[in-house]
């Protein structure tokens, strides 16, 4: 489905005027405080957004899934719906694979059309928590770190075809999760367990092509539920360290044990020069895989103030994670890109310096009126003028909705195709 | 598979002269503290585990699936598995069905059967957290509490025709473990929702034969990941007590919140005369539906010692609901069953006079010393001896590999039927 | 210390033109939405927040405490100190005493000065958590739970002498937290212990005179490490429920496990019209008693949803119960009382009806954008706004701060004085 | 008080005959399975474990202390009652102090009185975590870590004196748990302060003895509530790691998010070469202090699986750090003792041959049943026999009670002694 810009137009222009007034609001508050509302417009528009191939259906868990229909059955019908979100929001200008899932028919074709909806390949992920029809070892008692040699070298082999393909697509990093661990006390040699993930890594990382990056992602539990082999930061970045400098660790908001302090996690990462990037997600009990910002947006905003402090030269990957089970796909991507960039505008309104003082001076209550006088300031106005710059709709759900675009896709595609995915 | 009498005795009768060697010390060692060793191996013995129709397949999780082979295709495989558990335990005389995956083509036939291998139809089980092909209206926003009232109507129905079906199996009890709930802050109005399940739950209720309860269990998440209606054990309780006698609550040891007490919220429901029984499991991390015992074992005495405490004439339900991921699901039921009747035997060596007394006189030390005492019991030779005395096996999981069981159950049933269930 | 109505105005009329043109912006925006600027003000002022008269001081933790310098010593500086604090915010008209702690050496006196600063009486509360100098019985292993009938009476004894006292100040409600509970497993019989807790409050609650109330709050851990008497809701209301009308449930944000939705527990102690009111801070992992607002701003706008809708003639008791370990006690209190207003006001931004229309059409998507829209909204210029009309000050920080209020303080009563609390 | 051995060996022989018996039946089950009996006792006999000085008295939280009365008052006193622990369980032959609580008045009359009592000087602690009387410089915003370079020098020289006077009693390590970091987001850089504290620590490492080792301790909150500096085992790691050789992470079993497996952290430290030892304890909440083994005992056996693969060559500290708030002291480090030792040698049960092989084999249900049926196993006759052979009691808590210590303690001592420490 192609959303012409004419409608889009249209949308915005309906808006305009109320949009217009907000935003010399803003603009004028936030220069009585000399901040310079381009440069922050700047770093806005330009702050893009991966998009997982496997979240553009919708998601479950073990105890049963409820497919919304018109979900995208192959990457052509993926590329579509990133195209589309694109369009609309003018956050997302890339898409994240999940091999086999999304293993191209025709890798130049798929490559024009992405450029054709001006979308690029982010990094490739490989899947070795699941069983494939045919496959020779099975995934059961782990992938990288299991205790067979043939079942390990299968899960290498894996990963170094992700890699190629990955790279035909002119991508240049590949995300590995690795579900492997154990889910009962004395199943697995912790050491050993590890040793041998350590060893299977270097097999893939020599692979790598010189402009590639090899991101590492820790979880604690689930599918396994007594360890994990990458369980914390602490393992990952052991394991990269160990790998070598293209090697970093990725951060899944939704990783992490109850009250974990993830914004400092961030930061020992962005020191010790190892952050890859991030899975946004949000959650309340686990990796609950929900919308970004719907559950702890103060949290999300506290990672992006680090993020904003570290960023100078960095690169790093931004996606999202989330899993839908009760809302539309789409719709949830649009409120996640909203979340992120959200978080990211009211962090680049710290005034770094007066921040620095209150540090310095040692006056948490002037540090948190900072912290909070950026995070009450309604910047919406700048999300929807970096939106109305880049040609995207000020209000994206509203479109979708004006649009009627699910069941469009109903209608194109029917009510039971599932897409691949969780 | 019928294991054949013969094969069992020969296999206690090489471990019979060590076995009561073990039994004669401990026989000792209880009697000098003047505890009767024929009263306990009467009440392990009687202690009989509910097995729950659909823990007999491999389990997963939303990641995927690694199925074992062998598992059970039908009501009547089912019957079969317990029958042979049972024939080996001694510890397992009865099947909680869960509808509509167990619904027996013959009704009588099904009865025969079970009879014939000692098995009686304990709780039955209603589902309204997954859409049936063909179902009319979808649970995906709830079943007893949706907003609308066709779909809560369906999900009425159903739970009647559950307890119809159970009915006619001299089942006496349903157990309604509701998903219903929300899974981002502002999608549902909870007392509206709480209020929506009690007029829904008041309709099944009233129809609940003469000699029949009603169970319900509580769970805060999964599937869903912000809220759920039954989330806690007060407002379990909430709602048995609205319903009336009949009504009770069932625990779920991976139901809690993290750190949760849960040998206390037992006492309360026994304090109030509101428990159902267990579904008994283990858990690291959140309702991960371990092996009962397999994590935390001391916890699950603490809570033996509470139920042992208010046992008297009640007659609560005992039943595992565990997942079997990486374990045969039948070993891993024989090692659920020996870790409860392990707990509930250390339970039945406590000197109650003793513990009220270091109670009453606030003495941790000595209350501690005194539970303590009885945990670092090994009464392994009494499990052994009221296997023996049910002609069951004394080594179950040795005679199980022995008679290479599940190679046998993949040859009968191939590798590829997968057990109804999660 | 007593500030001049002129500094504040002086104060005031330095941000006026600033604040104005604030507050024409939002008063416009929310007249687009058809919300009643008016309205909304007039709720904002008349919500007034109770101040523990033993959050004025430097709190810790048991590795020790580092006091500010300048506490309040006695009954008389507390008030002083709220009443300042009143002066400046406009938010806090009354105090809650905890005895013996602030025992009024003259009754009529303290009654008259509280009324000059323009503070009532609010809820009082007993303490038999700690042994006083001379007390007959100790409480190190209870109190109205205790074993012995002797510190029991003397634990209600001491509650009904609270009552007493607090009625000849003319306060009406009682808030009993009970520490009760025990440490390690076995050391108390649970039910025991419920059934000693539930006679002793019996005997509270019938001196209680006619217009009040006892309000009973919970906590599943601290200083107990195993089980506490009162752990969470569910058994806060069985008590009340068993007392009677007058005995009421009162939230503590801080006492709660990991994870909890407690805007849920909120709704269901409405629903059972059992809600006392709060005790407000923040935390981050367990009862850390920090700013109110400064973990979880998004946790308490959901509350406050749940508030708004159940208020209507409901009179819920409002408190802070923060402790100030790095912070000036009075500047985190003017912090908290700004982040209780804060989230107020945005709940009250929300449309009901739009909010029941997208709950009932099951639309989280949309749910979901009308709450984070409210909570996106800058309505501080509200809160500004009701505190020029209260002639209270535009920004309450910067007057502390101008005023240099704690260091006259500590010239006023010294660095060493330590104010009686925790 | 000095125990005369006569008492201890008539407290012996009264119990022998029916120790006797029991060991008889163990080394019997334990020579079936080809377990050395006498190679076990030799290694739980050499097994000593450090009693911390700050334990000796009774703990509290921040809302109060119930003092037992007795108490030990200064270090003298404090070697008495270590002196009186040993003796009477043969398991503690060191002290680990804690500066300045316990600087010796006569370095040599200590070291003497220790040495008479057969009591070494363990690692000394170094305390910056509160304020001293007439102490320059405030800790209350950090001490390594503080952004004045002042308050981190003084904290810097205290930590040097601290192994200057732990040299002199021939002590060869010093524990630093370091209490900084922050209550609020925005109150601390995160990088800044570790950079800081690394720099501080190098100060400190520089001066350190050949012989020395440096032990860092990681804990997530309490003193502060939303970031630590040393906050979990990654944290620790990175700084010993950036420190050198002689620096160590030392974990302590109450210092873990919820639902941590420590187990696998022990893993960690052992195969990066950086575990120091431990600090055992047990919890269910957070830091509760409590007595080891009384909450998870499974999860302490698990720990010490790891341990007994890992010890080869090493030597590591044991300490346990409990706080004493419901029992008398010296009877809670009793029965911790008891559990550490019970752990260890039901973890030297282990089969090592045959759990790799299950785990080689991923057979999850032997690995589980081998673990089990050393956890299962009644150990507690090797540890009576273990004592008798150290002329120690093989009951220490009836030893403890039949000779009244506490009693005679409150005599000599009096009830008011409070000892220094938490």
């Amino acid at each position: 489905m192609i959303i012409d810009q004419t409608i889009i137009d249209s949308h915005n222009s309906d808006s305009e005027k109320s949009h217009q007034d907000q935003l010399a609001y803003i603009s004028d508050e936030l220069g009585k405080k000399g901040i310079d509302l381009e440069g922050i417009l700047d770093q806005i528009s330009k702050f893009q957004i991966t998009i997982p191939s496997w979240a553009l259906g919708s998601g479950g868990t073990r105890f049963g899934k409820f497919p919304i229909g018109g979900e995208p059955g192959n990457l052509n019908e993926k590329l579509d719906d990133i195209g589309l979100l694109h369009k609309i929001t003018g956050a997302c200008d890339s898409i994240s694979l999940h091999l086999p899932w999304d293993i191209p028919e025709d890798t130049s074709a798929a490559k024009e059309k992405a450029t054709e909806l001006g979308i690029s390949f982010d990094s490739v992920n490989s899947n070795t928590f699941q069983d494939k029809d045919g496959q020779e070892h099975s995934y059961k008692f782990g992938s990288l770190s299991h205790t067979d040699s043939k079942v390990r070298d299968q899960a290498i082999r894996h990963n170094v075809e992700v890699i190629e393909l990955g790279a035909s697509l002119d991508a240049d990093a590949i995300t590995i999760w690795l579900a492997d661990g154990s889910t009962f006390p004395g199943q697995q040699n912790f050491a050993g367990a590890f040793e041998r993930t350590l060893k299977s890594l270097e097999q893939i990382y020599k692979t790598l092509p010189d402009n590639w990056k090899m991101f590492l992602e820790h979880k604690p539990f689930e599918p396994n539920f007594y360890s994990t082999v990458v369980n914390d930061w602490g393992s990952s970045l052991l394991l990269a360290n160990k790998l070598g400098e293209k090697a970093l660790c990725l951060v899944d908001l939704g990783h992490h044990l109850p009250n974990m302090n993830i914004e400092q996690v961030v930061s020992r990462l962005i020191m010790e020069g190892k952050l890859a990037g991030f899975h946004f997600n949000d959650s309340k009990y686990a990796d609950d895989d929900l919308t970004v910002g719907s559950i702890k947006p103060y949290q999300l905003f506290l990672i992006f103030i680090e993020l904003v402090e570290g960023i100078k030269d960095n690169s790093w990957s931004w996606m999202i994670d989330a899993s839908h089970n009760v809302k539309d796909p789409l719709e949830d991507l649009i409120q996640s890109l909203e979340a992120i960039r959200n978080a990211f505008a009211q962090a680049l309104l710290i005034d770094r310096n007066k921040l620095s003082g209150a540090q310095n001076s040692n006056d948490p209550v002037v540090a948190q009126e900072i912290l909070q006088d950026a995070f009450k300031t309604d910047v919406r106005p700048l999300l929807r003028e970096a939106r109305l710059r880049s040609n995207a709709a000020i209000d994206p759900i509203a479109v979708y909705r004006e649009l009627d675009i699910r069941n469009n896709l109903v209608k194109e595609r029917g009510t039971q195709t599932i897409a691949t995915g969780l």
